[in-house]
């Protein structure tokens, strides 16, 4: 019952520079093609800094349409390579309508299928939700010649609701580009029960679902324009779980890197007949879980 | 905002005789009593052996009625040592129909509420589908004086809707009387994936909904009534996990322990204050989660 594909997660920091960073994307996914990588998964908003640092609507000037010219390229080095290719963009859809949208390219360079984000965060530091209206396609699998992926975006990660969902609908492994980091003001013990609670968190979505869990996450200080804060140190430490949500690949926290790991699509068969949790959900006594609150 | 409760885990291994039990139970209650704790968890099914490993009739013989003889030595034992006690024991309901139970008693003796299991586990070696009829009284947390406690049994730890909705209606931190083990005849990796799979879960249900969980397992090999299998290790491991996951207190995987953690019930508060899972969930997508399966 064996499935083996090859993925690879590309890791890497952000510069001011939209085409610099889109050519360091393209870059690494050469290097990971070039191992044999048939899936390739960037960081979310993977062309640009992290902009949602401040609220600024010059900002908006990021943003592209999908298709569009970011799209094009991306499209044109999925054919090229031959790869399922994951990205995650800035999509502008209207003006003054904007998304923070994953993109799944078929190893053809068609579009196999889009996400947009769901789970909108805003907090210190991170203002999505001036930035990004909520997404409004779902949670819907993406077909692909590796399978099934349930991309979702990094603030779905603390969503437990969303990665069930995924699987629900036929997601073969979870797949979450993120932008996630330390405000450099905190302490380091602070620091490690963030990355932690942040592996843990989608580690169980892997155990609780019986399925691979893939998180790439960028790297680098980004400042903060607005002088505001301190700025981000993102964490990196992007992974790829395993079915019982055991680690097979980690990165480290500040250096560009191109992670590389087999994954045996066969393993959610085998783990789920020892751990049926799909079996005994209790549908009959959720409904308290489409309400804000009830207490 | 500091709310602190002293909390202790009761983790032990249990023989033939159900007085036995208790009295192993009793008297580690006391001594945590002794130590300052208010609230005390007891174990899955504490007062017997993990009777499921088997199907067999002569096994209804070990339920109790709520109230009923257990419950009367554990009121008195709650109202002689001031404290909140959480106890989990075989219902039996009505002829024929038995449910996996627990009960909570308040410093006074009282019975503050009960949770009767909701999700109920099949699997070689856990037989309870046979036993437990599944639970018809919700996920509803008991209130008590040290506060509102989401109690949930066991295979409940795999399901994050339970760990969502006690959140949801109000749960000030998750309670998990648990009884889980090895099989012999797995080979360490496969011990350790899975018991790390249990830590990870339950320490995921803390992250995303920002709460205290308190799990607490038996220890001690019991071996297969039927001897159809090679009975199982009870892994212990009991622990404490704060708001953000972090563990707090854990103990050893094969001894008796009384395991003791103060937790300040304020942590709450300031951790959701920088992780507002609970504002951003997308409860008009989430209909999905009311189904079996949709792919």
């Amino acid at each position: 019952m064996s499935r083996i594909i090859r993925a690879a997660l590309l890791q890497h920091a952000c510069g001011e520079d939209k085409n610099t960073n889109l050519a360091t994307s393209i870059a690494m996914a050469r290097e990971a093609a070039g191992k044999g990588a048939e899936l390739v998964v960037l960081q979310e908003l993977h062309t640009t800094r992290y902009f949602c640092q401040t609220e600024d609507v010059a900002c908006f000037d990021l943003a592209e349409t999908v298709p569009g010219p970011a799209t094009e390229w991306l499209s044109a080095v999925a054919a090229e390579l031959g790869i399922v290719l994951v990205a995650s963009l800035f999509e502008k859809r209207a003006p003054g309508l904007h998304h923070n949208t994953a993109v799944v390219f078929e190893r053809d360079g068609s579009i196999a299928g889009m996400y947009r984000k769901m789970h909108i965060p805003d907090d210190p530091g991170f203002h999505e939700k001036f930035y990004f209206a909520p997404g409004d396609i779902g949670f819907a699998p993406i077909a692909t010649s590796v399978g099934r992926l349930g991309v979702l975006v990094c603030w779905d990660q603390w969503f437990p609701e969303a990665a069930r969902l995924m699987t629900l609908r036929g997601a073969e492994l979870l797949v979450y580009p993120t932008a996630i980091g330390w405000d450099p003001r905190d302490d380091r013990a602070e620091k490690e029960r963030q990355r932690d609670a942040w592996t843990i968190a989608q580690r169980a979505h892997a155990v609780v679902n019986g399925l691979f869990v893939l998180s790439v996450n960028r790297v680098g200080h980004e400042p903060d324009p607005s002088g505001v804060l301190a700025g981000v140190d993102f964490w990196g430490s992007s992974f790829v779980a395993g079915p019982q949500g055991e680690l097979l690949a980690g990165a480290g926290a500040t250096q560009n890197e191109t992670l590389v790991a087999d994954i045996d699509l066969g393993r959610t068969e085998s783990v789920r007949r020892i751990w049926p949790f799909l079996r005994d959900r209790r549908i009959d006594a959720y409904d308290g879980l489409l309400k804000r609150y009830e207490a």
